[in-house]
């Protein structure tokens, strides 16, 4: 039994190619990457989401930014790479990801010569990071589904999948890995308003690796969790603050809240990489803000009042007091605090 | 300036008219009950919704059930009427005023002779029921602003409008009178999925009266909370258990648990007759559960990926201890519990 059978990022042909996620689940669509401006497209546009899938994406990206730049200026490349990374480190704001996945690349950049096509080394640095984030998912994966004693049912929000990374995914790693040791008996997934992430993507996975999933609005989230249906919940996260102040989709910091009142467990996994040190908590977070029509309209046609306001802020922080378990791949911290974060990221 | 202009529940030419919500906000179609079961229909399939609202057409409908039975019986009428009442109360299960106005019109009905045609005697009591509805919500309208001490914003969730009632609603009651009083700077209101009553309705009935409103993703209030931008949060209920328990759309029982939280005042506007004495606490009021389609399709097409599962409960319950404020037409009660509730009862 395989439960990970999804590779959203990849390169083919010498190409990114990326499986085209607002046409989940009813029709898979590869979107290609021929330049960097299409990989910022992709980013901006919601093609590919989720912090740890846009760094890897992104990397690719730097990969395609370098080609353009070494075949208009040769020699001269790295003068015209700069700036559009700098671009394409704007494509989103709130996952941190993305910049650190540049500044990994940035790092690589420096180290090439400027006399010569820089691609193959560039490229074979984007690979890495993406095997390593699948590595690092697979080693969450364990890490989490350790903290799980006994067969239950989780929640989860968003999603926090494969789709949500190079593959097997950071939430939904800790759940396949669960799952395939017996532990999981049902996963329930908040559909996520406004992008419907959950009903769209999650669902869409767990029907793929024969998981079983059921769907709640996510207003149902705290009842789901008094009616005593879930043991756990289990979210990834966009960045975490020094302190372990999380940002992660909107929603989460609501459900946090429920978890603490209810006394379950609130598990949040992600990689290293989205732990943005140079932030001292979730206050100096940049929460995006996208567009009110999201709210205003379903699939294309108005579904609110006309005249109608809408405030549509797509990620929120959830303060570290209200986590109990943070998985990295580095290791697990049980109620994260500025101390032990600091000790993870020096150790 | 009026706030007070929406009627959904009417009697017009010997017929029950009630403006049918599944159209709204986009067009404004009646839907006509010239029979009983049309009334039952109607309430079943969401033509008309809200608790008071409910009843009030139940009475209606009772009305209708009489003449039928009249036309169909004469004197032995009153052996024919009593299934029909039974049905209707089994329209939909968790709005107490339903059962409520039925009894109502059961009381109305001992007391018509048998040998006379009953239609205006209960045509009259139904009138009554529904005008001392809207007498209520503008005296609870009054009772709820009260409570708020000075301009500020404000979160409410679903609708519990003048649609939901025989007009002027039971919280946007408050709201209303609030907002006519310099009170309320910002309507908030939470779009509450799955059947989108916030947006369709809520903004509807805001935009209508010129009471600025924004909406919100369900899993925003919290953020909203976090933020400072709300003072209050101001809802309905389907029915209030003997020790406060508030049964109400489902996500209402989450925003109480965010709003504890966060220290922002909790307030429940609803009737007396929504307050059911026979049911001890919040864990005997029965949960409707609706069609998982409701999560699985928006706007009749698939959202979900195919194969999963959903949960739809579609009311949840807070328990009194989260409400800061009971407000009914008979009084304000701070912090309900059994004894005030069966104080106010009994009064």
């Amino acid at each position: 039994m395989s439960v990970d059978t999804i590779r959203p990022v990849t390169w083919q042909d010498n190409m990114l190619v990326l499986m085209d996620q607002r046409y989940l689940p009813h029709q898979e669509i590869n979107f290609i990457c021929k330049t960097s401006e299409d990989a910022i497209t992709a980013i901006r546009e919601m093609v590919v989401r989720g912090a740890p899938a846009i760094g890897v994406t992104a990397a690719f990206g730097s990969v395609l930014a370098a080609r353009e730049s070494w075949s208009k200026l040769g020699g001269n490349w790295k003068r015209a790479v700069e700036p559009l990374l700098q671009d394409l480190s704007l494509a989103r704001p709130t996952a941190i990801n993305l910049i650190w996945a540049i500044d990994q690349m940035r790092l690589e950049i420096k180290s090439c010569p400027d006399e010569q096509n820089p691609e193959s080394a560039l490229l074979s640095r984007a690979m890495q990071i993406m095997n390593e984030d699948i590595a690092s998912n697979h080693k969450m994966g364990e890490l989490g589904a350790a903290l799980i004693k006994e067969p239950c049912s989780v929640l989860t929000h968003c999603n926090a999948g494969a789709l949500a990374t190079a593959g097997y995914g950071t939430a939904l790693g800790v759940i396949r890995s669960a799952y395939a040791a017996g532990k999981i008996e049902q996963v329930y997934a908040d559909e996520t308003r406004p992008w419907l992430q959950g009903a769209r993507l999650t669902a869409w996975e767990m029907v793929k690796e024969g998981i079983p999933v059921s769907l709640l609005a996510d207003g149902a989230a705290s009842w789901l969790m008094k009616k005593g249906k879930v043991s756990w919940v289990i979210v990834g996260s966009d960045r975490i603050a020094a302190n372990g102040d999380v940002a992660n989709k909107i929603g989460t910091y609501a459900i946090a809240i429920a978890a603490r009142y209810h006394g379950i467990g609130f598990m949040v996994v992600a990689p290293t990489t989205t732990i943005d040190m140079a932030v001292e908590n979730g206050d100096f977070i940049p929460i995006e803000e996208r567009n009110p029509d999201e709210l205003l309209q379903i699939a294309g046609t108005d579904s609110a009042a006309s005249g109608s306001d809408a405030w549509n802020p797509v990620f929120d922080v959830t303060p570290a007091a209200l986590v109990d378990a943070l998985v990295t791949e580095k290791g697990v911290i049980l109620k994260p605090d500025k101390q032990k974060i600091h000790d993870l990221m020096s150790s």
